[in-house]
């Protein structure tokens, strides 16, 4: 069961000039589900994306990559492909040929080159992607491409998602307004580094491609980085936004304007959105529960703390069982690899619950008021380390019997 | 259900002159259980311990620490304590407070100073040590030293344990038999850095304390330090050596020696049993794995990619439901932080069968091979890197339904 989080309104879903999209049942992994989602763009459309840092990234990842950064500068890029059902990770060099394979197809589909082509994959890793599966579901993409698609492109993508994960917003910029709409898929193997399993933002606003780039970095550090469900990091994870320019507007490309400000938030914003959506639905998840480590030297140990929390199984248990164990949180602080750590500064609440001082229990603290909070759906973990001004977020879920459940049973 | 480890035979248990043990039921959290030991060694023992790294550590570790290094000179330590249902930890200075009291308590019921005897604690983190149940069980103890006492200290230590863990065995050292017979407990909040949650090892043999140190240190690097059930360092991590020097023997002072060497590899047999035993009863462990990174530039990024591995929630529930998902392997290899990896020269084993080769699925590999392997109790997953000549071996379990359930309900 999700936490708080509901399927998208198709109403609130806002079309963004400039993008259609298609999606297909391609049979890639299992039947009678829509698995191949083709999302077309208008010539000029600037697109910039982030992803994983895992090593072992899928075959996607590295083409995509390279068609992000060879392409050649007067062209731009036309389609993005997203298959579920295989990962296309851990395939080697058939499956790079795989990926190429199915950008040449929409290519020829669409009349464009294959450079302009990117590809994604979600699903298991280790197996051969399914090519001619593929290719035999693109034309059904192309009959059904148009632009108010959007919640069927956000329901194309699930894998052990529960919910589809779809928002729009529209944003004013000096008068004009401009629509942001993101769709993504997630719920397991997330601890994004870079970006998340996937993610996917469009919108009509006029924006300079270096300005592109420093949004979709700016907005993946303040959402899909600020997430885990399990600590995996994906071999998939990507993160890609979209400007089409179509918007009546003038080209915004100052950095320190504030119309690229007004931009750049509101992507933050939808991208944010996306990404507590994918731990609200996380595996298994009961509890969302938001970690904010304060007062640090810099973000480096804020984050490593607020990390440690997150992925602790023993925490996370706790929270599934609403037993405020909250020695367990303290534990983690001391591991998380900040060695100069002073833990009789430390201060620990729960919500507005005070619940240690300078390092051990208030003496004020009672465990009525502990397990009032830790029964809520919705928690806030504040640490106060009292050594600087630095701090850093974390969003995680709880572990519990449905998370095993769900990935013992995974490919059955 | 502990994989493939029974309770010790009590025959197997050799006492160790010099010292005995003695266990009382001290009522500190449950009633009608063995919650309290007290060793008392003979004077002259040389001791030498390894502690958590966590900085939260608690009160008996800072107290335990302090005593082994500021000792008198011609003092020796004559007792350790250790109490389960309360860990004495995120207790600020009450804490310490309440950890010399202890001290103080056993020092004078033994005629010593509170400086020779070592506390331990194990249970639950900041909740207050109560002192005067502790206090009120020490005579008990006293009353039941003895020379063969060591499977009801083993008991005695036990929190989450399902079975006692306690091993010996006899070295032959320069025609000298020397006994080395040691306890361990814990079962989960088990990635130890430095040593276990608790383990004590006793030996008769005559060994300098440089010595003494070295073969703990080295011990813990081999055994202690390549276990983890959840990667959560505990507060309260304590590994003790004691050398009684009982034996008729000729002291070992030399490091180059043969004789330390055999000391000090028989010292580590029997950590890495009890280490072992700590995995095989790991909370909720189906399965004992072994994982073994091989190939690599350097100690650090193998022992890194192991624990990648073993701390995998998707790896460990992939093991708990014996499905041979082993893309998720090559995903934690992928994400562990190497990062000048070569994903390309990356081959993984599991048991006999190669998997992948050159960073991709091996032609060869058939998923009912994999599902023979994953059906087993006892797995050894190979990684082989392919650039270097160093190698890391890490022991782990499954993650099961069980472990959520234990720790869901740990403290009700």
């Amino acid at each position: 069961m999700p936490v708080n989080l509901s399927p998208p309104d198709p109403k609130s879903l806002l079309p963004v000039k400039g993008v259609t999209l298609g999606v297909a049942e391609a049979n890639i992994r299992k039947p009678n589900r829509k698995d191949l989602l083709l999302i077309r763009l208008d010539d000029g459309a600037r697109v910039a994306g982030v992803f994983t840092q895992n090593r072992f990234c899928a075959a996607p990842v590295v083409v995509a990559r390279q068609h992000l950064t060879m392409l050649d500068p007067d062209a731009t890029i036309r389609a993005l492909m997203v298959n579920t059902g295989c990962a296309n990770a851990g395939t080697g060099k058939e499956g790079i040929a795989a990926a190429r394979q199915t950008c040449s197809g929409i290519a020829g589909l669409l009349g464009c080159s294959s450079a302009q082509v990117l590809p994604f994959s979600t699903g298991v890793i280790m197996e051969p992607l399914p090519v001619e599966r593929i290719m035999a579901g693109l034309p059904a993409c192309t009959a059904d491409l148009r632009e108010n698609n959007w919640l069927a492109a956000a329901q194309a993508i699930m894998t052990t998602d529960t919910v589809a994960k779809a928002v729009s917003r529209r944003v004013s910029i000096g008068g004009a307004d401009i629509t942001i709409t993101g769709i993504a898929k997630g719920a397991g193997m997330i601890h994004p580094n870079m970006a998340t399993m996937l993610g996917f933002v469009a919108t009509d606003a006029h924006v300079s491609l270096p300005l592109v780039r420093a949004a979709v970095a700016y907005a993946a550090k303040h959402s899909f980085n600020c997430i885990t469900v399990d600590g995996d990091t994906s071999t998939n994870d990507s993160f890609i936004l979209v400007a089409t320019g179509k918007a009546q507007m003038p080209e915004i490309d100052d950095a320190k304007s504030s119309g690229f400000t007004a931009f750049r938030d509101g992507v933050t914003g939808v991208a944010a959105q996306l990404a507590q959506a994918i731990i609200r639905d996380g595996e298994g998840a009961t509890k969302f529960i938001t970690i904010r480590v304060e007062g640090g030297r810099n973000d480096d140990e804020c984050g490593r703390i607020a990390y440690a929390i997150a992925h602790s199984p023993l925490v996370k248990t706790a929270f599934f069982a609403s037993d405020p164990n909250l020695g367990r949180i303290l534990a983690a602080v001391g591991y998380a690899g900040v060695a100069d750590l002073n833990v009789e500064k430390v201060d620990l609440y729960l919500d507005d619950v005070l619940v240690a001082k300078s390092g051990g229990r208030h003496p004020a603290y009672e465990e009525a008021d502990g397990q009032r909070v830790m029964r809520q759906s919705e928690i806030t973990v504040r640490v106060v380390l009292n050594r600087g001004t630095a701090s850093a977020t974390v969003w995680t879920c709880d572990l519990s019997h449905d998370y095993v459940s769900i990935n013992a049973d995974y490919r059955s």
